[in-house]
């Protein structure tokens, strides 16, 4: 049946995937993604028709997925993580025409931030903001009133791409936003290719983040003045008003 | 085996559960959660010790869980959505010991935000910040903090919790502070129990999204100045300073 798969499939780790995700790929004619991404699904995709295209080749993979939707076959586009997050659902929907939109299903996943602050234990537990500090298609302005905005406002804060081969000053940038506003040990943690060979974990703070190695397959997460450190773990309760400093209460619902 | 997995379950369809969730369920001896959510999984938890309590004994359930791991058991207790997303992972951390943390998983899954994203297109395919309209445990000034330092930001806004029976002008006062900052036509997405029975979307726009009913259950996402609307989807492009006023040309990587 003529379909367009739109998947996440999660950190890296196959069990991180969805039964849906899962699902979509077995129903495919044609799988088409990140040549990278096809080695934690290889079982899934053989028999297929696979298209493996190299990174920055988003819209490359976006055009040629419309175009097999449009020759009848299944097609399934995978993404890492969340599909819908920094990803190629946003490409994909923009390379369709608006009638074409009930042919589409964009299957969510477990994104890169859910997976760092699962390994990380409960940085997320209260409201949060997300931010990219690749400007490649981003002015640096925007990056940077985005960071101030949710440092001041007391954001916990999740950095994606925070360093590459080619942009070396903005995470340093950041945390200088960042030192502004909170206190120099308030904790930030660190995770590098979360659910995948090679995964690390560290926890430091605000005042030492930069001194941490940074790359395209780091996450950082950055506490707010609620944020506890609790041996190797993070956590920032649930409630606010009521967690006193750095007594280890319980939040309440 | 002695451990405490935190699992969640992702937005409520099976499907949308991952691997490693069902894995931990398929090993505990005991499962304690919300009762709500046992359905979704009854034929997992079958044989299996199931303390299923009411909403609001978040902290009871984690006292319990902590209990029953010191008791030597396999613990699994379930959360919807992600566990560290407003969830139950820092609840269960705050109850630990340090020297216990060894002993816990916290499971990352699908979370409200993803999910509804997925269901309205891509609405989050650039920087986003997520908020709880909840003031039970929060001041209601840092809530309003968060919304304008968002806004002005030009953060795509996830808002959780809109409404509940007792706090009913919440979300009204969410709207004011958006429409000081976006174009009253900017885009909003309004997803209902996502992957549930009863799933509603809708998509709407800042000028009257207040018009739109919500409750517990629902997840609103307002666009930020580059969201456009497409056809029954909302689209958030990955390229910022790229995309030029409603053009729908691809974002490019």
């Amino acid at each position: 049946v003529s379909h367009l798969f739109v998947i996440g499939l999660g950190p890296g780790d196959r069990s991180a995937m969805t039964g849906q995700a899962v699902e979509a790929l077995r129903q495919a004619d044609v799988v088409i993604g990140y040549s990278g991404y096809f080695a934690c699904v290889a079982d899934l995709v053989e028999n297929k028709e696979c298209l493996a295209l190299p990174l920055t080749q988003e819209t490359e993979r976006a055009r040629l997925a419309v175009e097999r939707l449009r020759q009848g076959q299944a097609v399934c586009v995978i993404s890492s993580g969340d599909p819908g997050i920094y990803a190629m659902a946003s490409i994909v929907l923009q390379y369709l025409a608006e009638e074409e939109l009930e042919a589409v299903t964009i299957v969510p996943g477990v994104s890169a931030v859910n997976a760092a602050a699962a390994l990380l234990g409960a940085p997320l537990g209260h409201d949060f903001a997300v931010v990219s500090l690749s400007d490649l298609l981003t002015p640096w302005e925007v990056i940077e009133r985005r960071l101030n905005a949710a440092a001041q406002a007391d954001f916990v804060l999740a950095l994606l791409n925070p360093r590459s081969h080619r942009r070396d000053w903005q995470y340093g940038q950041a945390q200088d936003i960042l030192a502004r506003h909170r206190d120099p040990e308030t904790p930030v943690g660190v995770v590098r290719n979360a659910y995948r060979p090679g995964q690390a974990v560290e926890v430091t703070d605000v005042g030492r983040m930069a001194e941490v190695t940074v790359d395209m397959f780091t996450t950082v997460i950055v506490g707010n003045s609620q944020t506890q450190r609790f041996g190797r773990a993070i956590v920032t309760p649930r409630g606010y008003a009521l967690v006193a400093g750095r007594s280890r209460l319980p939040s309440g619902t």
